[in-house]
């Protein structure tokens, strides 16, 4: 049997567009003589669709569109995820469900018995588990069928477990032929390695094969990297599909001899490419062709530019240097050079007649007061309206750019370069910014050299270096992998990195007592295990700062 | 037996001051004669602690403290909350938890049966359900204790429930003589009547006594109201806490003649008393004093500014007036007469000079553009960063603002009139801020007359007023009402109000476009059974505006 992996970006709502492209891709698999077409996890809604699966009249017009797409399917085979209604007065009202679709008729609907609530997962909120899943016959074949989270709770992959049950090996009990699982598991860094090793051990366990079909896109902050997999009894893997972008992986089973040799890009490509399907997505999703940033002469901005040309076309991009006082000739130049070179449309806004114009409204209520960090945020703050400004008149969405490791610390200003629709580097140590720009550097100089190599600055005071404020960034940024990621205590840190406990209570307290900013922030595109937004849910008034 | 119900105000994280009060109210409990002393729900670590509770080093100075507070503990018996670590290698790593402390022992812990998974509640996220509750034994009676949710499945009360055990129910069937429930329930317009039917219900079907005590303070966006209860066997009121401040209520079980009048403050009186504790307990757990904001002369900041006065003293709160061009002068005279009336300290700083500098630098490149929206949110953000600046320089924290009415339609400025720490009104329907402005003026005329009748205006443009670009407030807060908070969709809400489908859909389709805006926005204090933030998640990059 020829089944065919349909790893398309489905987009969280537009029922009617996902079910266009559900149909235009079963298509192309007839075409190929695919007699089964999987599509992701919840394709007919949208993954993840959060609140909108509260709404009534949303779960109902997905039910809909799937009965009418039931009744269009008539060769080959489909199998679609959707929301189902809970027939029961007790429980959450709808299942994560997946249904398997025929000659005009639903053959088998299986939901999802593994819900994560954790990190970016908030399924317990919207859905009730399934408390059995049973094969079911296609063709003289015993079909197992699971949804996403079902294969991550395997016993003997995991020493710590979530759950209890393990719905894929629940099924292998019952003598199936076929494993399927249609997922939408985002990405970071590292995770395709795991998913492989994960998916390849249950086809071994199970000695049937093993075809797993994920999504593809971006959905505000979450990055679905696709990466389709398809493995024989024995593990040897059958097909794989490409990485961030949509595929057909067409797969053959029983397998005649057709093994795949797995491809996994470097860890810094994968990052470069899940920014740039995340910078595309939310642009085009949220109905904007254009974007514009900021342009400091830095490498964070520099990077985030490359990466929006890269995303989007140059056409698509402007670049706005607003040099103050304390902008380095260096800084303006490496602007515009980048500028330049990215041939991007470049504006240029001194705002030292609006830092003087403020400083002269504010003259009578500061007499008395020492200059302070006040200073420094009225000029990124003139910067946030020049650039909000912009935005506003020519409709183009604004990126923020800052890094990870500022927004852990709070060394960044609320309304000033916090501003934008998007934070595309939010989740991007400082140190991976600078990998970054020698990945995209990697042909031919598009960072200009002096802003990879010069000491970073704010440049909101004279003479400002990051590394007054901040210990170098290396260190900074392991001492941030071992907090936000690892979930590591002081102690811990301490002595793992050779480091004081009260040096590193330094640093953690700062992270913790600058929630309040990250609460304002733009969404933030997740490459890490663990990314500021949603996945990371921290009080801001309290009394606990860094566990002392 | 005599039973204090202490309903304190805890501070998440902060274990160490969350056990100092516990202790301080034990003893003033043992002083008027209490045996057994309740406390609320997680009091030892606070709650929500949302991501906290993810922090090993935490859930283990929670447990330490519970440790040491067994030891203090001889006569009366104490119930704290708790997070429980949980022995097992599957299941999340805690339990949601009570201890019963006597004698220097721990005498009993029991664990959360029901974890609430919806709105403003991740329990799920964090805790492991517990599969069984039995009653234990303490001074010759059988005693049941529960938490929170525990209490709220009872299959006679509700029409459709979220899970399939009732652990009142179940306990009751082991006979026992006195039912205990700890919660943190929050606050919300009209849910103390819905707790107090519920609460009096399961008394009269259990035939024994029921008291609940439950957690007062503002932590982040939830408020906590207090009205602990308890009821004897036949559902007659016992005992009542304060709303909104903490307290200690004596009960006598079995009941000795002394039945209570139940008390309920009018409904607008209570949606007062919660932004009073939010704005004071936001304040102070955050380390300020000292709180600002802008006073444009209109309703919501005059309410919001009446507040905080009420909330912090007059010696805490300034008001920020800065008028444009637009501004009418009667607006201006407003502002200044209410900080007149309240004595607060009253700055003015007109927005003209800056808001010409921006055109100026703008110019070249606005040259082909007409006017838009552009120019208003301009001046909007540059009161943003005026208010920043003052914030910044005093360390007084900014409150904004806006109503939710407002932050429904995003007729508000992203880092402009939205700016701020905390939004105070940001659940207030423009129309409660009518009823708030009322019940503010009932004895003396705090907000000036004008305010309260001149047609609402942001004063962004000439002649601009508020239902040029909206409905008139009243209707559309049942619009958004209908929508938001009772979740209806477009043709009930057209039906049930008499208006005409696409009406209804055009403002929909607003609230759910400018979920980005919201997005941003500062924590929103929480009144209504819905209300933007955290209880509320919306994709923003979407195909599905107000369900067509």
């Amino acid at each position: 049997m020829k089944v065919a992996l349909a790893q398309i970006n489905t987009k969280v709502g537009d029922i009617e567009g996902n079910i266009s492209k559900i149909k235009a891709w079963t298509i192309r698999a007839k075409k190929t003589g695919a007699e089964l077409v999987l599509f992701p996890e919840l394709s007919v809604p949208g993954y993840p669709s959060w609140d909108l699966l509260e709404q009534n009249s949303f779960i109902q017009a997905n039910e809909k569109a799937l009965q009418a797409l039931a009744r269009w399917v008539k060769e080959p085979a489909v199998v679609v995820g959707f929301a189902d209604k809970n027939p029961s007065r007790i429980g959450k009202p709808i299942f994560n469900a997946a249904a398997f679709l025929y000659g005009g008729k639903i053959l088998a609907k299986r939901a999802k018995t593994l819900l994560p609530t954790y990190d970016v997962f908030d399924e317990a909120r919207y859905f009730q588990p399934a408390t059995s899943n049973l094969p079911f016959r296609f063709k003289g074949r015993s079909i197992g069928l699971t949804i996403c989270e079902d294969a991550w709770n395997d016993q003997g992959f995991w020493s710590q477990r979530f759950y209890s049950v393990d719905p894929v090996r629940l099924l292998t009990r019952k003598k199936v032929n076929l494993l399927l699982n249609i997922s939408s598991s985002p990405f970071d860094r590292g995770k395709l390695k795991l998913r492989y090793r994960m998916l390849q051990a249950h086809a071994k366990k199970a000695k049937v094969p093993f075809l797993y079909c994920n999504l593809v896109g971006g959905n505000d902050e979450l990055l679905f990297d696709g990466n389709s997999m398809a493995f024989d009894g024995r593990g040897n893997l059958l097909g794989q599909g490409k990485a961030f972008q949509e595929d057909l992986i067409m797969v053959e089973v029983p397998p005649i001899e057709n093994r795949e040799k797995w491809q996994e890009p470097s860890d810094i490509e994968q990052v470069y490419q899940a920014l740039l399907l995340g910078i595309r997505d939310y642009t085009e999703k949220c109905g904007f062709k254009d974007v514009l940033l900021g342009l400091s002469g830095g490498i964070d901005s520099a990077v985030c530019c490359a990466l929006a040309v890269a995303a989007l076309g140059r056409e698509h991009v402007s670049g706005i240097s607003m040099p103050s006082l304390f902008s380095s000739e260096g800084s303006i130049t490496d602007a515009e050079d980048l500028a330049n070179t990215l041939r991007i449309r470049f504006l240029k806004i001194p705002i030292t007649p609006l830092y003087k114009t403020y400083r002269t409204s504010l003259e009578p209520f500061f007499l008395e007061y020492p200059e302070d960090v006040t200073e420094q945020n009225i000029q990124a703050r003139i910067r946030g309206n020049l650039l909000m400004a912009l935005s506003n008149k020519f409709r183009a969405l604004l990126l923020s750019t800052g890094n990870k490791s500022e927004l852990s610390m709070g060394y960044c200003t609320l309304y000033g370069d916090m501003s934008g629709g998007l934070a595309v580097l939010g989740d991007v140590p400082k140190s991976t910014v600078y990998e970054l720009a020698r990945y995209i550097n990697r042909d031919q100089e598009i960072i200009p050299r002096s802003s990879l190599e010069k000491a970073p600055s704010a440049e909101l005071k004279s003479n400002q270096k990051d590394q007054d404020d901040l210990p170098p960034y290396e260190l900074l940024d392991r001492v941030l992998k071992a907090y936000i990621e690892e979930g590591k205590d002081i102690q811990r840190i301490a002595s793992q990195l050779k480091l004081s406990a009260e040096f590193v209570f330094s640093l953690i307290r700062r992270v913790d007592a600058n929630e309040y900013k990250r609460r304002q922030a733009p969404p933030v595109l997740k490459i890490t295990p663990k990314a500021f937004g949603i996945g990371r849910r921290m009080p801001i008034a309290r009394g606990y700062l860094g566990s002392k």
